[in-house]
């Protein structure tokens, strides 16, 4: 199994856990804010940035780390899940096997997996993602067939273009950045494994699990979980792309996943949903206990009055300085700053609870 | 002249600005921010936190430095700035000499000379300000007048109450707060010495520049500044209430004002106005320049795609670590992060203007 997850400056320990930083913030976020919550890398959103932002930004601070001043790991996401929720519904654009069509104020743009890459480039990710084509929630066998197909043959294009750009701008092989593969095939454990081992033919950094990864009855589908890391070489990385909540990701952990991203905990705090460890301090949180961690809501708790801490299994901005008290008052007069607050916590949570799943007793053995 | 400004735990230089923490935060910060922009007192709102927090929050925490966890110094306005904006207008309360009533949703508060100053206690602030009753814009001699009677009334009143309160909780003389009596009369310069005479009989320990200091003409009214601080005595604090622009800050500092407060350097921010000195360094400041600042717009300005910082003649987290590019995209996407990072940056661009007048050049002679 990996070890670690390179970047440019850094070695980062797996598993390591990537929040949305979607047009290259943290909403609500300044970037010393996220390495105040000590985490080591973040994913961002390279449709978004395509769209929103140009090359010519980006190029004038040589790449998205530049730009953000952000010393950590950068993951760019390939545009795949904007051609499910954009592309794909509400006639908001189409897609070929050319690539995806946005229909936009202004025009429509074409992203091809070739520019996906070659815009992820410019970005200098330490991790490029091919452009996917998203499976939708309870598609037909017919229809997941169809997205693998075209996955396959958009991994091919994309890792072609990855390869050429990587001679042409003379990148050393130890220099250049990952390349991520993404599977897809829905529920159908068949298609998964055909598609995890067509991925792997073309030869890639890692896995993603494409797709959504909770089945309609609301569950976790581990057994597609199960089945990429079965067809995936030792060598790679898992990634388990939007995954997920705390207990998921330690039962992902457990299955040989290494990576993840989601909007979790940065969306949750926004909405007055915080984290929170079952545990007096750090050292005694337990992840194998059953519920090892609660929700809190600043404004509907006891305590709300009081001068007391949220969480003293925190070291957190929030968690160290401020009381319960007070984030309740933030939150009643809408002051962003309890959003932000929260969102810094919630990140924390995050982070600590890939620390403790650094520990040996966590790795797949 | 006085030279220091007295808090609990610190001797704060003079002149200062206090910028308005209204409900105990200010509007995106939290208070390590405002520590982060040298920043060494904030204004908090009598009115506002009796109204939305109450006494029991404040109590538990040890008043409104132990709330926000703020170590430096805190004045509290009265609540008649209130009475003016939102008693007298819009049929939102009546104003009698008892106090002010508000008509809010769920029932009426009555806010008294004597409540006023008793929250501010339990506020612990280092300067409490009497409850005045705020001479209207263009009002005319009779209503000024009637302003002036009843803002005596009041300061007399609040003063027993203040020296009851302090006797009652035996704190000696050396550990009380200011109190600060604030003088009306609009633009009526004979009702404006009547009134900072008969204030100064009560006895305070400052003066404040109370009602609208702009004229109808749109000109700040330095005539009244000279009247309050010609009639009070060498030892008073004088405090420019709501003052100001930044060179209106400099003229006040040069007729003896030493204390100001305003929401222009934090609401800007919000509203993508952000100061920059017309210097290269901060040493090379000058604020003996005909026009020693500018505005600068994120999204209006050239070089917003560029890798260049906002200021060169600041220190403060923006300057410091981000582009003009990158505010600028900040604020196209509506990042809240933007409002944040522009409100230190503004709130550092005051607290530089103050260091700078506390120079020799700059005192009253």
């Amino acid at each position: 199994m990996k070890k670690y997850f390179k970047s440019v400056s850094d070695k980062i320990k797996l598993p390591v856990f990537f929040p949305d930083a979607t047009r290259g913030v943290i909403k609500t976020l300044d970037t010393k804010d996220i390495e105040s919550a000590k985490t080591p890398g973040i994913l961002v959103n390279t449709y978004h940035l395509y769209r929103e932002l140009g090359e010519e930004a980006i190029q004038n601070h040589h790449g998205i780390k530049g730009f953000m001043r952000w010393k950590g790991a950068v993951i760019s996401d390939s545009g795949g899940f904007q051609v499910m929720t954009l592309a794909k519904t509400n006639h908001g654009g189409k897609v070929t096997d050319e690539g995806a069509t946005f229909w936009q104020e202004g025009g429509e743009i074409l992203l091809t997996p070739e520019k996906s890459i070659e815009f992820q480039m410019i970005l200098r990710s330490d991790m490029v993602v091919v452009l996917d084509d998203f499976t939708q929630p309870q598609a037909t066998y017919e229809q997941a067939r169809e997205s693998v197909e075209r996955t396959v043959l958009w991994a091919k294009r994309s890792k072609e273009t990855f390869s050429k750009l990587c001679q042409k701008k003379k990148i050393p092989e130890i220099k250049r950045p990952y390349i991520l593969g993404v599977v897809h095939g829905g529920d159908y454990l068949d298609l998964r494994q055909e598609c995890t081992q067509r991925l792997v033919e073309i030869g890639f950094d890692g896995l993603g699990y494409g797709g959504w990864p909770i089945m309609a009855d609301g569950q976790f589908n581990y057994d597609v979980a199960k089945i990429i890391a079965q067809n995936a070489p030792n060598n790679y990385f898992l990634y388990g792309l939007g995954v997920g909540k705390p207990h998921e990701i330690v039962n992902c952990v457990k299955l040989g996943y290494s990576i993840f991203d989601c909007v979790l905990p940065t969306r949750d705090a926004r909405h007055k949903r915080l984290y929170i460890y079952n545990a007096n301090s750090i050292d005694d949180i337990d992840l194998n206990q059953k519920k090892f961690y609660s929700y809190y809501t600043p404004d509907k708790m006891i305590y709300r009055k009081k001068d007391v801490p949220i969480s003293h299994a925190c070291d957190c901005l929030l968690c160290q300085n401020y009381s319960r008290a007070y984030l309740a008052h933030l939150f009643k007069i809408k002051e962003l700053t309890a959003m932000r607050l929260s969102t810094i916590h919630n990140l924390r949570f995050y982070s600590i609870l890939m620390e403790k799943l650094q520990t040996d007793s966590f790795k797949k053995t």
